[in-house]
């Protein structure tokens, strides 16, 4: 299935799925208890991030060809950093260049697959991790590359975390209909151009060990979505490097589950 | 006023004033709109950290000397990391070491001074920040000094995430009772000796720098904590170093606001 969040047209937020000619049919429940489809078809005035999420961990370096571009060493244990959840952002909205990053351009993209956990994960071995899944989804890791680096003192949350930083979206696809989350094309396109295009089979550390990792002695409680690092092709490796600037369109797709799309705007 | 969370003799969960001799008074209403005292006194059963925080936002190397300790530059900009929100332990509730930590020791203490942010804050000025300050509180920022380093791959999230790796209590003390944040004394203690001593006013970046630099273009919800550091004296740095283990009781104390007491148990 594939669950949507959205506004109707009362301004009311619910869960819908068979979206299709802007009306969905409404989903009664909870995604972290059970859902039940109403069969009520309804208009869906605005799109939302499918989750709200109750943490955002983020995995760094983990395609073999982004870690070759960066320079960067091939890591033993996947390198943790996790956003701000103010950052959330919603399919269709912009993603805002801070103030803060107009000195110079700075602000990349980044396409991931994104994990959300549907149920309280803790010491999870790989064999069994993919049974903690709720969804897929795609999220957009937007980086200010300068405050990720030298400037955030070589911790990258302040450069991950500002207003507008994790478009997340357009759904959520339950594990059902994703038999094989190491198997799925992903693709990052800037204006229409192709930027990122690549397979999640070249991931480092493949889904289920991800959550055998970040349970660890850790409890992830569900609704913590986890990006799972994005493949090459960013714009601060490109020569010359390409960095988001006012009326910029992103489009993020990964097989199986949509596109996510955000402009991009510039403080006035 | 100094405001407990606590678990009454039904198991309910409440908040509170003027606690002594197990029983509080109770408060009606919310930390971020407003606080009613009903003058009715309960039982208290269990104090609760605090507030249950939405993003734990923590500054690193933020004491001159601590910086000076670990043998790091002082940071141009306060150095951001995160803890995932599973880590939130009680006052009195142990502090677990990880079983992925147990085949060296390296699991620290630090004594901090937390912020909790009580209404949304963006683009803050240090001159108006602490008018967006909901209260004052003492956490432990604990951390397994390992998998913060090498482990982590430069990243500090995974060694600073383990379930029970953030005590934070006893009460949240209302900014009309901190004068001046920046004037506390503040102290950890192991087993009862002393390990860090310290002035608040020994901080790189005070209280109301870090909300302006954590506020740039970033939106801090109201229950964001914020844990600003920790003085010198911490474990890893220690020679011959100290690690926290089974039986080990640790006392944190911050003027004015009070004992953070929390015992350290190992996997059986």
């Amino acid at each position: 299935m594939k669950i949507i969040r959205f506004l109707n047209e009362q301004g009311e937020e619910s869960l819908g799925c068979n979206f299709e000619n802007d009306s969905a049919e409404m989903l009664k429940g909870s995604l972290f208890t059970s859902l039940e489809n109403s069969g009520e078809r309804v208009g869906v005035k605005k799109l939302l991030a499918p989750v709200s999420p109750v943490n955002i961990l983020c995995i760094g370096l983990n395609y073999h060809e982004h870690a070759r571009e960066t320079g960067m060493e091939v890591p033993r244990y996947p390198a943790l950093f996790m956003k701000n959840l103010g950052s959330v952002t919603h399919p269709g909205d912009p993603i805002e260049i801070p103030v803060c990053c107009m000195k110079k351009p700075e602000v990349d993209y980044e396409v991931e697959l994104a994990v959300v956990i549907g149920k309280s994960a803790k010491n999870v071995k790989a064999e069994d991790a993919l049974n903690y899944v709720a969804g897929y989804t795609v999220a957009n890791d937007v980086s200010a590359r300068r405050w990720q680096a030298h400037a955030g003192n070589g911790q990258w949350v302040r450069g991950k975390s500002y207003d507008t930083f994790c478009p997340i979206g357009p759904c959520l696809v339950t594990p059902d209909e994703i038999t094989d989350p190491q198997d799925l094309k992903l693709e990052c396109r800037l204006n229409g151009e192709v930027m990122q295009q690549a397979s999640t089979a070249d991931m480092i550390f493949p889904v289920s060990r991800l959550i055998e990792y970040l349970s660890e002695d850790t409890t992830l409680l569900p609704g913590t979505i986890i990006l799972t690092g994005t493949p090459s092709g960013v714009g601060f490796t490109r020569k010359p490097p390409v960095y988001l600037k006012q009326g910029d369109v992103l489009q993020l797709e990964i097989e199986n589950i949509g596109i996510l799309e955000n402009p991009v705007t510039e403080p006035s």
